[in-house]
């Protein structure tokens, strides 16, 4: 076990490969898998592979997919002419979690990052702008994050979108349901004032 | 991907065998492979298989190993007179990490927990008893957790040194190293002042 290129310590390292996981948490999952689930590590083991495999990425909206054209742009229930840009797959979860939109989705896979070499074809914009000019889409959703690059990307949509005369609409910034004002932060508050509609 | 059997979702839910990882960091991890470390999942999958296959128990301490005998105890240059007893793998590599102890080491792989049903045969104790028996270790220092069954594991294992009059040592229990007294808890300020050396 001290030898560094051991069974347990090729584990360890390779568990790294994981967001948040440090050497410590590595070495915690190597032992905790070892001494009480090998079962759930051979069953991970295999959907790992499987997934590495099987998944690619949907030809229309570039979500994750294991077939060519995945399941929400092929739905028949779905409003066509709505078209909702995001930037990952985590938020197409979220979105259709939380239910009240049943419209289509962009995936951007990605946010504009000039500085780290990420341009409009990185995060797929020549496909959008494909998308665009085929007339299916009536209304633009710029659901991108409330970072700097999330906006800037938003704004860069919205301009190829303003070119086609599509309309275009925001996702809303304000406070988050049950927020307290005392505890929201300046700039939070700010847009939410500016942002301010008729009651 | 909003199929519940589909591969994604299979792989989010084989992470969450991983402790400590629930449902929002398996969705989490299982999009970082996917997007970002396709090469570093396959090899955590491969890495996965071969430990299960080939980590094994030493047949001497208990600890994990890939042969019959650990490294530690066919070392020729440990004291093999001064046997140290701990709870986990986690726990050799700590004390090992430190320095400052040349001598062998016995992994209960957990700790007497009557109401779970862990017993002295389940944390190996006979075969401790065996190992005793040959006479070949003079001190047995207790390295088990500081906690409630920790020590009560600790006391059991000190009776059957006792039955065979084999020295027996507990690990120096106090403040830990940089502490200040302010912040530390009255139990350990009792166990500190109760455990006080000459100067």
């Amino acid at each position: 076990m001290s030898q560094s290129n051991s069974v347990i310590n090729q584990l360890i390292n390779a568990l790294r490969c994981l967001p948040g996981v440090g050497p410590k948490s590595a070495q915690r999952m190597a032992f905790h898998l070892l001494e009480r689930n090998r079962a759930g590590a051979r069953n991970l083991a295999e959907k790992l592979s499987l997934a590495m495999d099987k998944v690619g990425h949907c030809s229309r909206c570039r979500n994750f997919s294991e077939v060519e054209t995945c399941e929400i742009c092929r739905s028949e229930r779905r409003n066509r002419s709505l078209l909702c840009i995001v930037e990952s797959p985590a938020d197409v979860q979220a979105l259709d979690q939380a239910g009240g939109y049943g419209g289509l989705y962009f995936v951007l896979m990605g946010r504009l990052s000039p500085l780290d070499g990420i341009g409009p074809q990185q995060i797929g914009l020549d496909k959008l702008a494909q998308r665009l000019d085929e007339g299916e889409v009536k209304e633009l959703i710029l659901a991108t994050n409330a970072t700097v690059e999330g906006e800037a990307t938003a704004h860069f949509v919205a301009e190829m979108a303003r070119q086609r005369n599509i309309k275009t609409t925001r996702i809303a910034q304000g406070i988050p349901l049950g927020g307290e004002l005392e505890y929201i932060d300046g700039g939070t508050l700010a847009q939410a004032l500016t942002g301010r509609r008729d009651y």
